[in-house]
């Protein structure tokens, strides 16, 4: 298609008439379609369906001999903590195997921080805290800083990570950043994978604050769509450029086995995993260890965590494919949309003309297809240029999707031509 | 037995030697028992065992048709919430059923309570918080406020509940008490039941603070030894007393089910509630609602729930007359101890001569028995008196619970009639 921006305004017009004509034709259909999060498909979640099978009556102890029903093991199975060690990239005693989602251990960490600080600090509820925040990023994050008063100062996330030279300043300047939210590989929503340099900037860069935390958030740690993704392993470029307590590291099986029913995981230094343990040991007897058993005993090991992944390879990557093929369709040479071509995680994000995001969402909606609100990849829920859109296409069918795609497109170009139109006023 | 501090110095020697050599035999047999901890018996664990089979590849959704693998319903599997509600004397829709304790939920209470306030008040981090604690009490209620700097102000605990003209003297007059830890039924650890007048004060009382709240942890409220043990309702007794929010009620399955898979439970006024779910949002996307499921299967409704717990009775009873037995022919009529003969829950409290209690914990271990610190019963961990030692008899076996009554017993004989050699000194 033809640079919308460079038509006439009658041209523009008849364009704009005619996407109007073809999305009520669309929402007509009446369809009812769901991209708005991050959400295993049934048959991701089938893929570990063995896991009902692998704990009963007959089956229930650890390894060691501890009774999966019974109380105990603050910090997780022990065969669960070496399985996910190397994914982690720390030693099994320094990774911790808790709760259902990694989302609660990062919250619980905040929390922690807030009321009794971290190691190397005082709490940080006493103090003016901020955050630093690469955008477009997860609203989750964004929610828990602006839930506890945390100050989120944006930060532009490139395709190899955040602005280095810009975190660098931040993090110098202003002992009140405490922070950073990182999702290191297959970024949401763009899909950044966070380069060497990155890495070793963030490893390497001088702190005001003695206690400041990467918060890294590797969530997609094996959620590959093509070969060969690597990144450089954070905890120990910390450890090698002296800073060997700055990183908290996240991760879970939320999108690996059940998306509801997963073990979250922390890893880190000694130390802060002797200070997490030690601040989860008021709130907890210890996590659900017959849930990690099953993981234990379906996943096995490392290479049997990335067989499995493969599976989920094969049912994600012709999704993501339909996407890019509808948005390369309808969108490619208009010059209002840019998307990206992620090489794994769960999002499409997709850039508007400015001041036309919000209204792709409304009329997406009109459409049938639920989107992520406009703005929710922006602290406190602002775009300032309302451009970007997250798309999930994990949920939805391989059928729905391609009816999805071209309904998000259709609504970009009703919304995009309306603003150009708009413009030409 | 004779009163030991009546006896002759000579004749009290004679008893002490005696008791001495009778527990450097016991401890000779080399016995390993552990009577630390509230934790259920393999044989208990037992009974829930059908939950393995409850849920499988063919029934992994909620009534409402949720699929209980994925994401979704924060407050829990609605079918959970119903279950439980009329042990929470809570409508469900009042209830919210998350994750494997309610020890979490408890601490995540009061967490969500210092960093954003509860409704009524404003966050109590920023102001002196003082929370009332009837001892003996409950070590890990004690732990939450210690670790959080919430001080603990000690109220004597009577057979009917907290002393009430204390309780109402401290609530009204000062503003900084937030709180009070109260276990209405079969206290931990002497059994006490709160009687109706008891829970009609907690409720009608003049609080300082606006924002004041009774923790209420009916951990026992279905794990009666005898039959007819009723409590008020606490949530109709605040709402007719004009105090609607006053009140959290927590309760778990912990010792119904599984220990350490269980399902926590929480459940207050209305606003009460929607303020926990909105905290909890920033936590959370959903609780684990498959293993929500394996319990209702098993538990099916109220009288299923009953019903249950008289399996329960039937192994825990006979331990508790062990231990009777035991204390009472050795113990009957020495004046040096005395303990509770509780109508439920899981504890006896054993209360020896003053200065003799960390003693006899240490004696008891020397002997191969493992009990609750001596100190972990009060505030702080310090009894003042060094008086209250916690039993727990459900783990150990019907065969071993004889043994360990019976070292226990030496232990207290031996610290206390050196005690009295002392005194006599």
């Amino acid at each position: 298609m033809s640079e919308l921006a460079k038509l006439s305004r009658e041209d523009l017009k008849k364009k704009h008439d005619d996407f109007v004509a073809r999305h009520a034709a669309f929402a007509a259909r009446g369809l009812k379609l769901n991209m708005a999060r991050g959400k295993p498909s049934p048959e991701q979640l089938d893929l570990a369906n063995d896991m009902f099978d692998l704990v009963g009556r007959d089956n229930f102890t650890t390894a060691g001999g501890v009774d999966g029903r019974n109380y105990e093991l603050l910090t997780g199975a022990p065969e669960a903590r070496a399985l996910f060690a190397p994914i982690l990239g720390a030693p099994a005693d320094n990774v911790i195997a808790a709760y259902n989602s990694s989302l609660a251990l990062m919250h619980d960490s905040v929390v922690f921080a807030l009321l009794h600080g971290v190691p190397g600090g005082t709490p940080w509820s006493k103090q003016a805290t901020k955050f630093l925040c690469p955008v477009p990023g997860y609203d989750r994050h964004f929610t828990i800083c602006e839930r506890y008063g945390i100050t989120m100062v944006s930060v532009p996330l490139r395709d190899d990570g955040p602005d280095m030279d810009v975190v660098e300043r931040l993090v110098k300047d202003d002992p009140a950043v405490k922070g950073i939210w990182c999702v290191p590989k297959h970024s949401n929503p763009t899909g950044a994978v966070y380069g060497d340099a990155t890495i070793d900037r963030l490893a390497a860069m001088n702190a005001a604050a003695p206690d400041f935390r990467i918060f890294w958030d590797n969530a997609y740690a094996l959620h590959d769509l093509v070969d060969g993704v690597r990144i450089a392993n954070i905890l120990e470029a910390c450890e090698e450029q002296g800073h060997p307590n700055r990183v908290f590291v996240y991760s879970s099986t939320s999108k690996i086995t059940f998306a509801g029913a997963g073990v979250g995981l922390f890893a880190a230094s000694k130390e802060n995993v002797a200070w997490m343990t030690k601040a989860m040991s008021a709130r907890t007897i210890g996590p659900d260890k017959l849930n990690q058993l099953r993981h234990v005993r379906l996943l096995k090991d490392e290479a049997g965590l990335r067989e499995h992944m493969k599976k989920h390879r094969a049912l994600l990557a012709p999704k993501f494919e339909r996407v890019q093929a509808a948005f390369a369709e309808a969108l490619e040479g208009t010059g209002v949309a840019t998307w990206t071509k992620p090489r794994g995680g769960y999002f499409v994000s997709l850039d508007v003309l400015p001041g036309c995001a919000a209204k792709v969402v409304e009329l997406a909606k009109q459409a049938g297809i639920v989107l992520t609100p406009a703005g929710a990849t922006h602290p406190y829920g602002k775009d300032p240029d309302d451009t970007n859109i997250r798309i999930a296409p994990s949920y939805p069918s391989l059928s729905e999707i391609k009816d999805a795609a071209e309904g998000i497109a259709l609504s970009v170009l009703v919304a995009t031509t309306a603003k150009l139109l708009e413009r030409q006023r």
